[in-house]
């Protein structure tokens, strides 16, 4: 958490820079994401994993309910960290153009132009007044041109390419944990069962059951969530 | 309450982020839900129980015309807890969207879709300026596809379905209760025994009177609210 | 009156919340109410009851114009304390909806109806910046399938249908002394003087021609102002 | 004048409501209405008189074109105190209020509907942001189904009506004296005399060509303005 | 120069009272008129006289065009003190109204009509937030009805008319003279004489180079510019 | 420089008038002009010659592309000193306004109209909110009538003739030498040594080739860059 | 970095002037553009080189997708430091530009053209509210009438043209390296490598594959990355 007295003149009105470059607004938004917890993403062999971690803190609560992955089209998901409700309003946004994309031209849309369009609105916050960044990270992970391709973006409106990549609540342990072990020829079941693994290391409590996980297959171009079974299966 | 000195900067103008990434403004009106009494939604065997402890003062006050439960379509009703003109506010929007929804695909419009633009309207407070973020909670439930299903939204447009959930003042402790004591197989009389009996313990001065139910079966679909004389037949 | 040195923060831009979740701008407003005389709405067996105090510092001043009751539709009318220059810009609003409704469904307005459009109006100027709360709170009483009705009203939106109530300065004061007196019987003549006597408690010095009276009557559902004579003659 | 610690925090921006619900920029400008010389306005048996105080500092002056009084409409005219290029915005819009009324329903405006229109436009200007009240008071008198009316509003847009009232500086001590002195069956010339005499008492150096007086005659419902000679003719 | 440190509140934002009635940024605005050299407007027998101080540091400037008198029409003329720039933005305003006036009625602008028109304009930047008031005054002088007529405004839009007058740097002093020395039947030329004593009085420095003047003759009803001989010629 | 304590209040929204009559935001543009290496205007027998005074720190800078003096039209130029962006915004308005006068009207827009529009465009950035001023002073040159001229504007929207003047950094020094040695029948040639030895005297380190010259001939009423070499052949 | 108590009322609202000229906002983008990693742009013999120097975390990220160098046209390319976000915005206005002019007038656009055009588009956001400035800087390179050219621009719209340049973090020991050691008549490898060392010596820890290059060459006017291979033997 950034904190020291000096900082206070720049959090009060719109996202302005402060006299280091700074825009404090941004960062702060980066930690309404740091606040939430883990989605991951990697690529495998067979496709695309986006992995989140739900904590449902009730049986009484519908844990299917619980969005943090979203089918964006047949063959691109996303997976969020952050305020839940900035994400949709975003993926809204990106089905839409998805949609369009089929609508206009008789093709499905580029995972990478996906990931521009997102940073291109999520940029706009940043740099108008009278709106504040999205309190969100996404990361969006498809097949294109028949190669699993998965981004991370962030508040400001940055996006990086990942073969193994993490957003949330130990974001940065999880990435190392992704440094040491992806391989580049991992099965759906070994990159499922990574994905769990690395969260689990820094969320002790995690089980299998709070692990939603999507699949978007290289053959079949197909985005499916996969069972509570299924991921028990693997990850066990 | 939330209260120290260094979130006062946080508080003046439009919905922005804290440095540790919070919406001081959305957390602040959820502190105006919890002013508010409670309300419960329970989803039973028979069909859904929205249960809301309106406290009338004085005799002199026409209670059935304090609002906490709306009907929003023939299928779906919602209870509210805190700033009851925002969720008049909102109840409107809906009630016109599922109208809409009637006349252009002539069927009636889904629980979860409900919930969605309910919760749309809500983020879009959050992040603009030259608005407040709406002081209310709402707990939607109805009939999907011949299932009874609840969900809990609030301020900050955040919404998780529930078997059995509550809003407002003491909702902690009524959801601890309804933790205990849930069960799957709840007539439509345990469900409202369950509902009164949970906010009760919480707020001992409650009376049947003061308790506003309504009831959505699940055989027919319909919402309806139960007469004073029927609560108080099934809470004693 | 509210006041320590946290609230500060608050009230100086729109309308927002503050930690505790209470809208500072609107109590504000409700004290403005309260700085203004009262005055009261009662249900009666022959119809509506709409009394107003009017204190009148001189006798240049021509009384009958001090406008604290206004007419809405034939059957319909409303009692103001607080700014009686915001009053007039609701009263105009709702005497508008009146006319458009005999004009689009040949029937006149429903009594809860012109409340609910009131109030919506009232809670946008609450959640919208550029703009203050009306300074104002309306009974509005009337005839609707038959039966006397009284709503009150205050600078947030909310409504309450009461079958006897005041509003303004001693508010509390007149509506305890509500409590203990009202019956459920009262004629015409009983109603004004409870109405009189009630205010007459808490301000001593109020005579029948400081106190204006509107009637709307069951029978005829017709509005119409008692003259003073006629005040003075039930009072004494 | 108003003036405490406390307040500071009110007038900044817009017109919004102090803690004990007070809107101070209106207060304020009630202010710049006294800072103004006086202006009355008095029925008499044979119409209305309206007065108006010009202080001209030196012969190089023209006082005729100081202006305080404005002819409205043909039997309707208006005396300020004040901000006199507000009263000139103000009078415009009520001049072509009044001649659009001639034009739709070919008859007069009545008296009362122009101080309406006058209230409604004056009550804006302190109930929305990015603009200050109007700091001008305007009597307003003429000739409505054969009987002279006056009115005096204020910039929070109240209107009241008087058989003789005064706005501006000194406008209480003149009030008292009109309480004190004034009969119902005035002629004009005692109508004058009353109006110049309670000026004069607390502004000793005004002299007849500092009184400007206009006259809306009962019988030919005619604005006219009087000549220096005829004031002094009355007054001495 | 207006200062004390209870104004402060007063002058960040836009035009709004001060607890004792005053518009402060109109003030200042008023101090910025005093900061610019003086004009002054005179009306004679033969025409009205309007003459304006110009400080030209140096021989490099060409003096001509340090403008400071204006044409507006024909008939009508105008001399500023203060932002000239601001002057300029009025002046043409002025000039397109007084063609339009020609264009629809076929007719010259009367001199009070360009006069009212001024003065709204500088109204509407008192009022209204966003814009500063105008930081000028300017003496409006023409030919109406065979008649000089001398106005003065200022940056508040209040107007006034004058025999003589003066705005800007030691106008108080150069009003004082004018009243000494001011007769009814002067000539164009003891007018320019007088106009320029008066200035020099105050002005020691000045030079009949630097004193600018032009002219509108009652009998031709046109505006020209007096040469600097013709200017030396009078005043020596 | 200007600083103390008191003008902090009127730094930080939009351009509003101090307690004596100044307007900071204006006056800081002026020591942004002064920040900038100077540009100077001379008016000679034989055309115009404006000179600007560019520093190149590098070699690997293309001195050329270091824009201070531009063409508006065949026969107007003009010289900027401080922000060259904001230059260039206005350059490219006076550019389209004289294309748009040759096609509407078949002939060249004089120099003066040039100079109006330019100021016009300033003044508007000194009185709306929502803008700074413009950070940069023009010398505007050309032939009008078959005669020089030379203008120069400043931050405000003022505008005076000279015979040869200068802004930006030393300019009071650069001027007072043009005091001293202007004539009136200088050659070309002399015009340029003039402009030099003036910005020489200040800035002691500048050379011919940092002297950027642009001359407007009478006779062929055409503008053209000196090359450096014609440059330093005058000078030397 | 620029750091004092004095400036803390500059960077609150708008971008507006200091008292010594300034404008904060536009500087500490400015410090926004010396936090990301350095790039640079050289003119050879052969063509522009274009290097940016990517500092890629980990393997896992793809760094063919970190953005700092982008194609405008095929003749035409850019390299950015600070808020690639920021860049893209702008990137994607020239490419638009380019697109534009290639259809209109069926020819390439110019690089100097399409550096006017972003400047344009820069300054815009540096002197009206409601806006950040832009928080990068971007080298704008290409062939135009068959001559290499480089401009650097910044955050305040201003631009210079270089035989080679670099901005972003160390930028200033970068262009010193490039005044010792660029000379007219470089190789396009000669260029890469004296990009690549300059560049290498205040980033110590570079290594060829992270530094990306692209190449617009003279004779086919075409812009090209060069592969890591191309790269590394240049420099190597």
């Amino acid at each position: 958490m950034i904190q020291d007295s000096q900082q206070q003149a720049y959090d009060r009105a719109i996202t302005i820079f402060s006299p280091d470059g700074r825009l404090y607004q941004v960062e702060y938004a980066r930690e309404a994401v740091k606040r939430g917890t883990a989605s991951v993403g990697v690529t495998t062999d067979e496709g695309v994993v986006l992995g989140a971690y739900k904590r449902v803190p009730t049986e009484l609560m519908e844990a299917e309910n619980v969005e943090k992955i979203f089918q964006i089209d047949e063959h691109i998901g996303a997976a969020s960290a952050g305020h839940v409700t900035d994400a949709r309003k975003l993926i809204d946004i990106l089905r839409r153009e998805a949609q369009v994309n089929r609508a206009s031209y008789q093709e499905p849309i580029g995972v990478e132009t996906v990931v521009r369009r997102l940073c291109d609105e999520m940029q706009k916050y940043t740099q108008q007044g009278g709106v504040r960044p999205f309190g969100v990270s996404v990361i969006v992970g498809g097949i294109e041109d028949g190669e699993p391709r998965v981004f991370e973006t962030d508040p400001s409106g940055s996006f990086y390419e990942w073969r193994a990549t993490a957003i949330g609540e130990n974001s940065a342990e999880i990435k190392e944990r992704f440094e040491q072990d992806y391989e580049d020829d991992l099965s759906l079941g070994e990159g499922v069962t990574l994905a769990y693994d690395a969260v689990k290391e820094s969320n002790d409590d995690i089980t299998p059951e709070a692990f939603e996980v999507a699949f978007i297959e290289k053959e079949t171009e197909e985005f499916r969530n996969l069972s509570a079974d299924e991921v028990r299966e693997y990850v066990e």
